[in-house]
């Protein structure tokens, strides 16, 4: 039997993402099974099984490889200013948000709600909130360095409640649909609102 | 066969839903099976399934015994200024969210978001937002109506953007537990820029 080389065990890979991906969309993480997966993808069940041990295997390398395609889409450098950096952060949050439902945010609700209590899903939760409490603090933290932002809050208590706020725009939008809750205008009061508590050099203004 | 009384009934449901509380709390809802429910209560399965037919079914029962339970715990009138009513209701809101992950809450965001396909748990849900949405509109306009508000901002998007918040407090809180994301701290934050959005008389404040 011909060896497989590691670009086609990688190209395998792939197919077996990309069938699966779009039935964790269709379905849902609880209501799929590794049957449904093995279905949609043109393959044997111990063709799969070679490849991964079960839904939530396929499921994590899923997300891992998400969030590598993932780089953050902002850079204080690129961006002139640190305000002008922080709303493209925003931005690129607000995109993500309107696109939540076509994507795996709903399942990755469901992986970490459903699954609160179980060890390894706690760990990847940690990870996951650390991550992204250190990148909003860090293109923040940047801003108030170089002298722009002149912060009216504390910084770390701004930093969770951002990230409160993004994580309750995305679970809006997931149960009620974005277009019933007013997104961009939504987007668009959190903005105000963080501009009157960045007060970024040269913008500050009331609400 | 001697006949039950309505109220003889009504305590024998009353049992059934304490014992399939706990057991939902402790396993969650996807977890939680029929069997579960039965186990816990001191009941065989017909003498369970006589007064539900499912999960769902008890599970339903329990919310809505614990919504009508949770009347509004503020009032205008009471609270003596519509500001004071807002922080009432907001610190009724914290509390909720402090005892979230010893409560039902992560429940029902589990029958939220796994069955957001689902035709009945949709109509639910557009039930309890345009509920919450209510509560809250009328809250603010009633102040702004007696001359004590002066939004800086649509009240609508406003009530959208509190909600979206009180929702993500509610999520971070049951994902990564309320101690790790300065929930009080988050709160004082919340009611610091309200204040300075809704502009009570007398109170006006910049963050």
């Amino acid at each position: 039997m011909p060896k497989i080389t590691q670009q086609q065990k990688e190209a395998i890979r792939m197919e077996i993402l990309n069938s699966a991906r779009h039935v964790f969309i269709e379905k849902g993480y609880e209501a799929t099974s590794m049957s449904d997966i093995v279905t949609s993808s043109s393959r044997s069940f111990g063709g799969v099984y070679l490849y991964y041990s079960g839904k939530e295997d396929v499921f994590l390398d899923l997300l891992r490889r998400e969030y590598e395609n993932m780089a953050p889409d902002f850079g204080l450098e690129e961006q002139g200013s640190a305000w002008n950096a922080f709303v493209q952060f925003i931005r690129g949050q607000e995109k993500r948000v309107r696109e939540a439902n076509a994507g795996l945010a709903p399942c990755l609700y469901e992986y970490f709600i459903v699954g609160r209590r179980e060890d390894h899903r706690r760990k990847l939760i940690e990870e996951r909130s650390q991550a992204v409490y250190g990148t909003l603090f860090d293109l923040i933290h940047n801003g108030v360095q170089r002298g722009e932002f002149h912060p009216a809050q504390p910084l770390d208590i701004f930093v969770h409640w951002l990230i409160s706020l993004l994580e309750g725009l995305y679970i809006e939008s997931i149960i009620n649909g974005f277009e019933n809750i007013q997104l961009a205008q939504q987007f668009e009061l959190l903005l105000t609102v963080c501009r009157s508590i960045l007060r970024p050099s040269g913008l500050e203004g009331n609400l």
